[in-house]
C-alpha cells in the first residue's frame, strides 16, 4: 500500500528590515504557484516567515518590538496567501512571530501554523525550545534574544491532516531528540520545521564550519530514529549582515535525504513522500511497543540539567559488579 | 585545557562456533598490544566478544545454551586478558553474556564491563535495549533470539575513570536517543558500545543497504546532541554463515567521525581525544539546565508505544487557534 503526499519546501532567502510584508508575502506567492506546478499538495515554509530575523537586536521599546508580530492570523497581509491558497487548494505550514492577548495579559510566541487546502488553520504550534539569551550582551555581533522575546510554547501535538499525522516544530526543536520522539508516541507520521540559523554562533564560533552538517545530521536522525518523514525548510542567506544556513531539505523515514535546495534564496523543490513508508521503521527497529524501555528513561523527564544527585554524588549504576 | 584520553578500538572479525574462548582471548591480548603501542590508555571491544553471536540459533538445551555464558569474571579462560592489562597497564570494555545467580535464581544478561588501567572491574552494564524476538521464527534466514536469552538490565550509569565520567551501552542501545540522554544527564563524557550487527534484517530487508549508514548515524547524532564521545566497536564479517557489518568509528562531540576501522577483521585504530571538547558543546548548545523543556516531554517515560489516548483519540497539541 502507498500514501503519497506530495511536499514542497517553500526556502526563503533574506528579509531586510525594510522589506513590508505585503512584499514577502507576495514571494511566499509565487512559491506557492510553483509549488502547485510541481504537483505539490502542500507547502512548507520557514520560521518567522513573514520579517526580518529580529532577535538579532536588542529592542527595549515594545511599541518597536511588537510591530514585528502578528496579532491576528490571517490578516490583511497574509490574506493573499490564504486566498491563493483557497484558489489553488493547496495546504501550507508558516512560521510567524505570534502576540496573543490572553485572560492574563499579552503573551509572545514562536508561532506556526498547519493551514489545509481550504485555507483553513487547522493547527498551531509554539516553540518550546526558545534558544539564545534573555539579556542584552554587546559582545556579541549580533544578539540572539528569542529567550528574551518568546515564551516557550507547552509541547508537541499532531493533528490527521493530508492523509496522515502531521507534526510541527520550530527551528531550534530540531536539535532535541525529545521533539521527534513525543510526536513519534502520538504516531506522527510527518513534522515541519522551519528555521534561521545564522552560520556564526558567538558563544561557540568552533561550530561555525559544521552548521550545514549539525542541521542535517539532527533532522536525518530525527527521521530514522522515529520512522518519520522530517520536511526542515529555512529561511538563508545574507539578511541585515548576518549570514544564514540554507540547507532545506527533505528527509526519508529511513534518514535518507531526498530532495535538497541548493541556493541560500527563495527556491521550490519537491518530493512525492509515501507516508506508509513510516511502518517499514515503526513496525520494526523502531517498533515502541515491542523495543522502548521508559523504566531506564526516569531522568529525561525528572531533571533538566546536569545536576547532581541529592548526596552530591554523581548518579550512578544500579548494577553493581 | 585539555584532558585527553587516548582511546583504542579493538574491532574483532568473526568468531566461528567451535572457535574456543582461549583462542578468541589470545586475538585480545594480541590486540591490547597493539593498542599499547599506539599509545592507547584503554581499548573498547565488541559486544559477546568471547563468541560466536549465538542469539542466530534456536537452542532448546539449557546446557547447551549456557555454554555461552560466563558465571564469573574474570575466569580461567579471560584471566589472561587482565594480566596482560595490568601488565601494561591499559583499561579494556569487554562484552559477553553472563549467567547471573542472583536470590531468586538464575538471570541471563548481555553485559559489559570497565576495567581499569589496574586491571580491576569499575563498573558492569547490562544492556537495555535487547532486540530481536522471543520465540523461534523458522521463516527467517537466521534467528535473531536475544529477546529469548537476556533480560533487560536496569538502566544506564556512569563511573569517574579515565580522568572523566564514562558511560557504557550495547548494539541497540545506540539507535535510541534516550541511551545518550540519560547518559548525558549524568554529565557523561565518553561513551562505549560494543555491536554485533548482521547486515540482513528479516523484518525488513529494506534497511539491509543501509545497515552502515544507520550505525554511523545513530553514533554521530547521540554524540553532537550530547556533547560526549561516542566509540562504537563492532564484531564484523562472515560469522557462520552471517555477514555483519564493521564500521567500528571514534565520533568527536561535534558529531564527526574522528577514527574509523575500514576492515571487518580484528582491526585497532586510535584517536586521541580531549574529554574537555565536550564542554564546548555541553555549555552551550546542548546546556541542558539552559535549554531543555521537560514540560514538554512527559511521554517519553509516560507511555511504552504508540497508543491512542484514554479517550481513544490521538494525543492532541495542547494549543488551540
Amino acid at each position: 500500500m502507498s500514501r503519497y503526499l506530495t511536499v514542497a519546501m517553500g526556502q526563503l532567502g533574506p528579509i531586510q528590515r525594510a522589506d513590508s510584508r505585503a512584499s514577502v508575502v507576495a514571494r511566499l506567492c509565487a512559491m506557492m504557484r510553483e509549488a502547485k506546478a510541481l504537483g505539490a499538495q502542500l507547502i512548507v515554509y520557514p520560521e518567522l516567515a513573514l520579517t526580518t530575523f529580529f532577535p538579532r537586536w536588542y529592542i527595549e521599546d515594545p511599541q518597536e518590538l511588537h510591530a514585528f508580530y502578528e496579532t491576528t492570523m490571517p490578516n490583511a497581509d497574509t490574506q493573499p496567501l490564504f486566498d491563493l491558497a483557497r484558489e489553488l487548494g493547496i495546504g501550507f505550514y508558516l512560521g510567524y512571530a505570534e502576540l496573543a492577548q490572553e485572560a492574563d495579559g499579552l503573551h509572545q510566541y514562536n508561532t506556526s501554523i498547519l493551514v489545509n487546502q481550504q485555507a483553513e488553520i487547522i493547527a498551531k504550534y509554539r516553540k518550546v525550545h526558545v534558544p539564545g539569551h534573555s539579556e542584552h550582551e554587546p559582545w556579541r555581533r549580533f544578539q540572539h534574544l528569542e529567550k528574551r522575546y518568546f515564551e516557550s510554547g507547552p509541547g508537541f501535538g499532531v493533528t490527521e491532516a493530508f492523509g496522515g499525522v502531521m507534526g510541527m516544530a520550530l527551528c531550534n526543536d530540531r536539535r532535541w531528540a525529545e521533539t521527534y520522539r513525543v510526536l513519534a508516541l502520538q504516531r506522527c507520521e510527518m513534522v515541519f520545521i522551519g528555521y534561521n540559523t545564522p552560520v556564526h554562533n558567538a558563544p561557540a564560533p568552533q561550530h561555525d564550519d559544521l552548521s550545514l552538517f549539525h542541521n542535517q545530521l539532527s533532522l536525518q536522525a530525527g527521521a530514522y530514529q522515529n520512522g518519520m518523514w522530517v520536511v526542515g525548510v529555512a529561511k538563508g542567506g545574507l539578511e541585515e549582515g548576518v549570514d544564514s544556513i540554507g540547507g532545506s531539505c527533505i528527509v526519508a523515514p529511513s534518514g535518507e535525504v531526498i530532495s535538497r535546495c541548493i541556493t541560500k534564496d527563495d527556491e521550490v523543490q519537491v518530493a512525492r513522500c509515501d507516508l506508509d513508508w513510516c511502518a517499514i521503521y515503526k513496525r520494526t527497529t523502531f517498533d515502541f511497543d515491542l523495543h522502548r524501555r521508559p523504566h531506564a528513561y526516569g531522568l529525561i523527564t525528572a531533571k533538566k540539567g546536569e545536576t547532581l544527585a541529592a548526596d552530591g554524588t554523581l548518579w550512578q549504576a544500579a548494577v553493581g559488579h
